[in-house]
């Protein structure tokens, strides 16, 4: 899974079927202090998360199982938001 | 789900029966801003977009995932136009 | 799908038997003016191509979604030989 | 599969039922020498690693193919805890 | 697929049992003049190959489609030794 912030929304009219009812989060990866990066994702929300929380991205296949993207044409989708993360002194 | 610009199209005559009647697209990268990046995708149009329109390109398994993908030989597709982002000051 | 043209072959005695009898080209990426970058990958021919052409490549699972590579260890394939691409100026 | 080191834990109270009970480690990259990359992941633990173990990582469907993550909304997955590895003079 | 030379050796005792009596082996990313790149990989041996051979690497889930690794939680595998490549002047 991807460590990333939700850092805004997109909003699409017309689109495949798949994506009716779903909202769709801007996610900016994130390094392990928090620092935003370059990358981005556009993710299918599944739990409920609001601009500027930091959650987790299951990319690929495996974003099509959960209840909510089953067999749908979704290749990321945010599955957790993420409370706290720990990182030991390297 | 890449956010991406469409720049142009891909003809080819001589190609996998999966492409029989599908419009190729050329889709590039593009940032929060707007701006184009290098990184590009041909994708199939499954929505029907033009050149210079904002979309989400679907990659992997579950670009077979839409009625006119599925089971085709096809990793990369173009599943909604963009009618806009918002992003938050970061 | 990526864009690339055909640079070179591979050839291989001892392999996975879902290699026998297909031929393997060498395939560098390009840019959308025709300029030969750096990344490459082996890809399998489906279409009967040859070495200066330009090509699109499947990779993935959806490499397995052609005839001759159905259920087969590949995840990359040539669909298409591309005649032409038409870029807008941006 | 990725060689990588565990360098910390993410905790997650609101997410997918896929990952209910399971332990999500975050996993940074490293090089044939030991030292950390910047590339870093979060992993389910199906192994029982602590940090700073270094361990094998696996991407993708193929993280769904252990008993633990069978049919779950997980991408990357960690499956063996590294014991040595053996690198010759290049 | 991806050309590769096979460096070295990872040993494991605790891992997923797919993993059982797998060799594995550390391939490092070659370019087309065979010059050692720095991304490597860890891949699941099914041909028979050694430190020093050049080799073809699947990953994802064409990795499973080896009849060693059938349904097994590996992505990545060497499905080739290379005898050859031929590079066209370029």
């Amino acid at each position: 899974m991807v460590l990333g912030k939700v850092v805004g929304t997109v909003v699409s009219a017309q689109k495949d079927k798949s994506f009716a009812g779903k909202k769709l989060l801007i996610v900016k990866a994130i390094d392990l202090d928090g620092k935003l990066l370059d990358p981005f994702v556009v993710a299918v929300d599944t739990v409920g998360v609001g601009t500027g929380e930091t959650v987790l991205v299951v990319n690929g296949s495996s974003a099509r199982m959960t209840e909510e993207t089953k067999d749908k044409s979704i290749d990321s989708v945010i599955v957790a938001r993420v409370d706290s993360i720990q990182v030991e002194a390297q």
